[in-house]
């Protein structure tokens, strides 16, 4: 229980420094503290997301860890503070900065708090530079990244050197959802860009990585996506029928498209058995890791109690719990 | 086995008339028959699709069905004929000659062939005159929709006269995914747009026929998505959780959404029996029909065997050869 990893959780700093750069309309945030457990995120002016305490009060947050019986957390930045559409500089800046509040978070419970972070995909020279900080010097397992780079999806070539080097330093990449495809085809408030849109988004990202040949060129990458792998299980079956049928698909992609999905973690935000049962069964037993979402509203409230809906023997859940995660994390 | 009844099934008309109207750069289609059993369809100067001689000769195509041990097919245009991006006068003028054609092709064996037509639904009067036209003179069932038209997913509330008339008028309306999102985010051959992208489309579709409230306007409409409802399954979920936790979806949808989707059918196209198996929890048992979309390439080439790979109980396994596909198409 205690040895439990929960791989997909957020954090947000307490504060921002003020804009340190020279651009105009860069939509920089700042936090407004409004009550002693709350914040509004204020980004151009606007109130993007009123986020709680546990987001940067590690002391609470290990507390609340008790309570859902999570041995291990791994803190990653809520994704809209990725800042892929900074200009390159001022978004090398606030990967630096989330980088080193992270290695802060950590520091405060080092043997329950692990740490991926983030790095400006807008300059591919300044992300491989601040990998390599992540990893050497802020002591962090590996990255997140969104599913896209301003509209181009991660399995587009522009990013090989990025992969390559994660490749090389041996960092975990966890892949996350971000300003979803099929947002103009939401049809209702704006909360379902988040809720209805994210699955087809992050299952494109993964095709974009099979069909795009990233994980053939890579095969020891080790990377994980977000939401269960959205809808990858289910577009998965077309596209390896389309691949027998089509000499063209492969030519990128020598094996079947899911031998390449059996290259690939992914957490267990599902919030369905029967979901869960099929990304199983899609990236395989040793593959699939707690991922909750916590804190933000949208969480998992008993991860725990998700992957216990599966029924699965002692030994197989037990890597679902955390020998998977602690492989995805550190590769061994 | 004879009873059983494909869905999803396309034609091609063997002929276009010449483009009768006056636009600049219309892309209306013409037919090149570069062999006796092969024609390229030809739009904009370019070859859209090579198609084969079944598209539009009902002998073979009853041989064909013979061999499949399919009793019946519904007949649908091949979906980018629905020509919503033409203007009004030529997309009806498109529309009417394809329900003519399929009038005709039904005309061949009336005992095995049924229909579903096109309506213009880039102009909403236009695109109920045609519905009553399908129904009342020409024979047919009901209407094959897009996911979208023109980049607005169809549970927009400016749909809401055709979906009207569509329930008053007892039409089964089958939605067909087409141009995807999210096909900018692909990343290999051209291929892919209707390989990886649809499910995600038709998951887009259906969702915002649920959010946007359309179904709970119109509980009688009988509405089925193809390639087995797409992402919906694994989008399901997590709208419903979310759908508890937030006051803003709850005024658009009084009841969860997954009560929703049991009122949309769907057809068997995913490739994969667990893929299978998800949509009929999903949408249920009565709900699930044969769809193979014949006889395009990437067509399941043996639907039936793709249905008893769920080893339904006989009873059960009726309903999806064609009691679900009776009462979705008659409403009887």
């Amino acid at each position: 229980m205690t040895e439990s990893i929960d791989v997909h959780t957020h954090i947000v700093p307490e504060h921002f420094p003020a804009y340190p750069g020279a651009g105009r309309d860069v939509p920089w945030p700042r936090m407004d503290h409004f009550s002693c457990d709350h914040a509004h995120v204020i980004v151009s002016g606007r109130n993007y997301r009123t986020v709680t305490r546990n987001c940067w009060d590690m002391t609470l947050r290990c507390q609340e860890m008790d309570a859902l019986r999570i041995g291990r957390q791994v803190l990653s930045p809520m994704p809209e503070l990725l800042s892929y559409w900074f200009p390159a500089e001022d978004g090398a800046r606030m990967c630096r900065y989330l980088n080193e509040q992270i290695q802060q978070m950590i520091s405060a419970d080092p043997a329950r708090l692990m740490g991926l972070g983030a790095v400006p995909l807008q300059d591919l020279d300044r992300a491989v530079l601040e990998l390599e900080f992540i990893l050497a010097e802020a002591g962090l397992c590996g990255v997140e990244i969104a599913s896209h780079v301003n509209g181009v999806s991660i399995g587009d070539a522009r990013f090989e050197p990025f992969f390559a080097a994660a490749e090389s330093l041996g960092a975990a990449v966890f892949v996350h959802a971000l300003r979803p495809a099929g947002k103009d085809r939401l049809v209702g408030p704006a909360a379902l860009e988040q809720i209805v849109a994210f699955p087809g988004e992050i299952g494109l990202a993964a095709a974009s990585l099979i069909t795009g040949g990233m994980l053939e060129r890579h095969p020891r990458l080790r990377l994980a996506l977000s939401h269960g792998g959205g809808a990858l299980p289910v577009m998965l079956p077309r596209l390896e029928h389309g691949w027998r049928l089509t000499p063209a698909l492969q030519e990128y992609m020598p094996r079947p498209p899911s031998s390449y999905a059996r290259q690939l973690y992914c957490d267990s935000l599902t919030y369905d058995p029967d979901t869960l049962a099929l990304a199983l069964r899609t990236f395989g037993a040793e593959r699939v890791m707690i991922g909750s979402d916590y804190p933000f509203n949208i969480r998992d409230r008993d991860p725990l109690a998700s992957i216990a809906a599966l029924n699965l023997s002692p030994a197989k859940q037990a890597q679902l719990h955390h020998f998977n995660a602690q492989r995805f994390l550190t590769g061994a």
